[in-house]
């Protein structure tokens, strides 16, 4: 069940996650500087624990898990999913495209998603009231057909060999001939705030993990589009951590179609 | 020759281009629209012929090259390369982190270069004087080996099929194994700007052109890095296309290795 307040709430964990971000963006990084000193971690560790501690005051009933501190009654109906910043790559090559992720899950099933980017200070907040990006409401764009689809990931590493056949048979679709054409590689979780507001019509990634992704599903549902995983179910705790985003539902299953090699 | 004002001048470029290109960043892109009416193609033209009238009044001598008009006075001794928005898809995707280049070359050389983020407002400015980021004077950083290098590309789809390879060989080299760990997509010149500011220690790309890579050298060199192509040679009017750069010149050679599979 949601609460009334619990999106102001949501808005709230971003401005002190961003808070506890900010300093550290672009601090320069001494190669020589222990892994878990380095300003990704502290800022990473730091937002987290700001997060948690409001929701420790606030709603001490439900469950938390982040990426940084791991579970505290994951099996509670509400819990909490964190992850402080995603694209720490991009984070750490001072990319203002990295972004906060926080979602509220009640039953299993996301039902509230934040994406912020507290550089470039963009929020998208997405939930059963519909998304808006900083405050204003936004909508995926429509598309009529997969061959002029612009079409995001974030790393073809991210993808084992048969993800990647399957990866590429829908690039392959999109573009003509020319993979040149219609993808734009890196984003992380930037891509699905920029295709719910009508900007790209197509992410496909693999390789995550629930704090990565739970938080994109009421963001992209909120604006009109679809999320699910690439059999087509929707995305709860246990997915695989294969994703796909679109703007238009009426793509799915000629995406799914590609991916599966039918 | 460089003239005393014309690192004043290429800011005004820049500040002109800015101008153009804002108003259509994220204007939705109804996907039936020709191509030659693209928010991107009209913000591109606009963006050029503001610069274009500029240089005709201030600099009627010079030669311009730019990549949606074409080449003026090719053949001139100052001759200035213009690309009003490197980062085509970035800018259609609605990312902040495309550039408009603006170079001045001299006697085939690249003198001055700016790289320029108009929605971020971010502008490094690169020349014999030094490169400055919005004003403040940057420097790369060193890194003492290839190891631990945090590398960055654009797109694996710029690279065709036996530079895939090489590129590969300077991919695994950085990543200790896992080739998630150090490699960013995504980023086009602004990639250059990171890397000049300390963020990144290399770049690798191909199949650009003199107005994707003219204004890159001054940047990355004065901000005390190195930028060649992969064998090693300085860019000018004639390189091939395929592009290195680096925060620190020691890794210029086992790169260079690297790539040409020694």
């Amino acid at each position: 069940m949601i609460l009334d307040d619990d999106l102001a709430l949501a808005h709230r964990l971003a401005d002190a996650a961003g808070a506890a971000i900010r300093p550290y963006f672009r601090a320069r990084f001494a190669q020589e500087q222990k892994a878990d000193a380095s300003p990704v971690t502290q800022a990473d560790r730091e937002a987290e624990a700001a997060i948690r501690a409001i929701l420790a005051r606030e709603r001490p009933g439900d469950g938390v898990i982040g990426e940084e501190y791991g579970a505290d009654r994951p099996d509670a109906e509400r819990v909490w999913v964190l992850d402080p910043i995603d694209g720490t790559r991009a984070f750490i090559a001072g990319r203002p495209i990295f972004g906060t992720l926080i979602a509220l899950m009640a039953g299993g099933e996301p039902m509230l998603g934040v994406i912020d980017q507290p550089i470039a200070r963009e929020r998208w907040a997405g939930g059963p009231a519909g998304t808006s990006l900083n405050g204003q409401p936004v909508r995926t764009r429509g598309c009529v057909g997969l061959v002029n689809a612009s079409l995001a990931t974030t790393s073809p590493h991210l993808f084992d060999g048969s993800d990647m056949a399957a990866f590429l048979r829908v690039a392959n679709a999109v573009s003509q001939g020319s993979l040149r054409q219609n993808i734009i590689y890196g984003g992380d979780c930037y891509n699905y705030g920029l295709l719910a507001a009508g900007h790209l019509d197509l992410v496909i990634e693999a390789g995550l993990q629930l704090y990565d992704y739970a938080a994109l599903v009421p963001v992209v549902r909120g604006a009109g589009g679809a999320v699910a995983d690439w059999s087509g179910r929707p995305l709860t705790r246990g997915s695989d951590g294969r994703v796909i985003a679109l703007g238009d539902a009426r793509l799915l299953d000629p995406v799914l179609a590609l991916l599966a090699g039918r």
